[in-house]
């Protein structure tokens, strides 16, 4: 069978090379502890019910505080239940919430939440943010690399830390105003990276599982891939807090480390692929390239 | 209404900006003139037909002459008619080919065709290609550009050019040998660019219209994204050469030129987004962010 390279995990093993040989992404994974991965914090994660399955999203409250909190409020008085995706823009993005948020007379009540919020587009290096730097140059910032398994990058000269639009970002929609955005409206990033949309708007969190639920939606044909007809939108059934949903019903996830020596072989794996399909290893590695493996604990 | 940037051509005009100001994009579109776009070639232009439309590849001869050639000579004997999409893998490609061909018995006979051809992952610049250079750096490559519409990249130490793996890429599968393939099995690039596979396998083309009915098939829960029944397949109606097609019923496309002015000033306008609703302009684009626009002829 013709595969086109090794993409997934069912990758040949090594038996002539020496043991000094660097391991490929399978064996960094196989021969990973399990002091290398780290279980999502259900206070930070959310589940949004879709009609074909779950899309299990990560906040990241260390990049975006005002806008998870905001969002934390909304999720837990149901406001997101029954509203819709109404957005899919083929290789950009895929859009939720209330498709007649701009009808004063319709729009459904954000309760206790804040309806805009001051711009969380950068936030000081000094937070502390952890960050795990990728050894490569990067065109869009001085430095990226990984925040507790975000992408991300720095600036050491402004001192300023963000999150970067890789495929699975998550952000907050807004208008022209800076501080029009309240977390009531997400996106997904469905396509090839928009990194040009860094410190240009709030990015909340990640998806981390059932992405294909959103890049398989049919796109929209009006302006922006908005859809046209309320026929078209698919309803949410609910998103809520993992905390909220008894521990039977969770998706129970893990995900890889990036502070680790292991996340930073499967870096080097990836950065120059050893397996036998590749003829030419790249010697590089975009920031949006670089897989975060997630898996179903064990 | 909270659209996320604009990344459509619904762009609002700068009516108090002084008349130095550079275009948007919008504005370089609106201000273009015959020259700037050429149609294109229907000896190089492929239609796939599926069940829910078309799908437009335009070959790149000047690439990959070999493949193009023995893909010419495939489609013309009716070789891919009634044959299968047999992979669609999240954030990577959609596959497209005889399921059976692994199968000797079974397997569609390829005809005059060769069953493999040499590796075409890069030839020598002095083939002529042109080449208009991108201003920025790129990781994967030392420098690169367009060619013809075709995201590409040259090596001026090695002599050599070849296309890039950005979205909407077509490519020729192969095995673990370089010259494993021959063009009966195709993919094109779904998801955020798999630059790492430039040098590694032969592309031959570019999808110019219908990304979309790749992008939002059902994922493959199969090992690299196969599907795992044959019921899971979507049948090919045909795949026609434009040339072979009556020209009432041909796709009508064309396509901005890459070494023109104009496509400079379309550069420019994406790498400093200068609407509105941005804040921050990137000073900078990645290769694959470089919109090339297609419209139908005028």
């Amino acid at each position: 069978m013709l595969t086109l390279g090794v993409s997934g995990l069912g990758v040949s093993s090594f038996a002539d090379e020496p043991l000094s040989a660097p391991p490929t992404m399978a064996e960094v994974i196989e021969r990973s502890t399990p002091a290398d991965w780290r279980v999502l914090d259900p206070d930070n994660t959310l589940y949004m019910e879709l009609p074909a399955g779950r899309v299990v999203i990560e906040l990241a409250p260390g990049f975006a505080p005002l806008h998870a909190r905001n969002i934390r409020m909304l999720v837990r008085t149901g406001y997101f239940d029954g509203l819709a995706i109404m957005r899919s823009q083929d290789n950009y993005v895929a859009q939720w919430g209330d498709p007649d948020s701009d009808d004063p007379r319709k729009a459904r009540s954000l309760g206790e939440a804040r309806d805009s919020l001051p711009a969380e587009f950068t936030v000081p290096v000094s937070t502390g943010t952890p960050f795990t730097r990728l050894p490569d140059a990067d065109g869009y910032a001085p430095q990226v690399g990984f925040a507790n398994g975000f992408p991300a990058a720095r600036d050491p000269v402004s001192g300023r830390t963000w999150l970067c639009h890789c495929y699975g970002a998550v952000g907050v929609a807004r208008g022209n105003e800076s501080d029009s955005g309240s977390g009531a409206q997400l996106y997904a990033v469905t396509g090839h990276a928009p990194r040009h949309l860094d410190r240009n708007i709030t990015l909340v969190g990640r998806v981390m599982q059932g992405m294909e639920l959103l890049t398989t939606l049919p796109r929209g044909t009006g302006a922006l891939g908005f859809y046209e007809t309320a026929a078209e939108r698919l309803p949410i059934k609910s998103i809520r807090l993992a905390t909220d949903v008894p521990e039977a019903e969770r998706a129970g996830l893990e995900i890889m480390r990036t502070d680790t020596q292991a996340f930073s072989q499967l870096v080097e794996a990836r950065r120059n692929r050893r397996e036998e399909w590749f003829k030419a290893p790249a010697g590089y590695i975009e920031l949006c390239n670089v897989p975060i493996v997630v898996r179903r604990r064990k």
